[in-house]
């Protein structure tokens, strides 16, 4: 049985928050994002909660962060998807073993006091996935 | 107030849908996939439901299909996340006034009797995003 509960996030790397932002809500009528500054990761965000799932625009304010070369090599567009567990160093030790993060892979803070863990799976799946606890 | 209700769906483009399926479930721990052809899109496709939300693998069949082209321009990876909305043909009626689809655009089905709409979104939000009304 997985340790995946939900899709929590989807974060999407866009080059300018504000107009990406405006862009959203001109084209898909969303409401309000709510901001969040991740220093430690080099970027700003912009977040909306729909049905359940965060929809996350994510832009570099470093040119030095993961979203920076990101961007670069890929332009904007989808970044990764995190599925959401209720334990993350439970889930993080069950996907260790089976190879989809180191087992010295340590957790790190998110925004809005979310703990989260980056997997490994870009190789093996063709996907940046990722882990969440929120509470 | 946005006609999107929810993330109903996430395709992530796989080269092979056997080799997916068991990296998934090698990877992540997941479960049995439904698996179902689209002929119309020339793809077959396998998906999981994860806290509501659909993951679906999807692997070309056809040379000429989109996916084949998105896999040979890009490799394995995210495709397209659909929105949940309770009435297609208003939601469409709404983005097309917003400029997210032609006004002529018409509903295609998907797989479980699903109705679809793709947007036109790659331009201005860099992300293929799609409506589907499941019932």
């Amino acid at each position: 049985m997985t340790v995946l509960n939900s899709v929590h996030h989807i974060n999407f790397i866009v080059a300018d928050l504000d107009v990406a932002v405006q862009a959203y809500q001109s084209k898909l009528g969303l409401g309000s994002f709510e901001y969040e500054e991740l220093p430690d990761r080099g970027v700003s965000t912009a977040r909306i909660l729909i049905g359940g799932v965060w929809i996350i625009l994510v832009s570099p304010r470093s040119k030095d962060s993961l979203a920076a070369r990101y961007l670069e090599a890929h332009g904007e567009g989808f970044f990764l998807m995190s599925f959401g567990v209720d334990n993350l160093q439970q889930a993080m030790a069950e996907l260790a073993r089976r190879g989809a993060l180191p087992k010295d892979r340590t957790a790190r803070p998110g925004i809005l006091d979310w703990q989260v863990a980056d997997l490994e799976t870009e190789q093996s799946l063709g996907v940046r996935f990722h882990l969440t606890q929120a509470d």
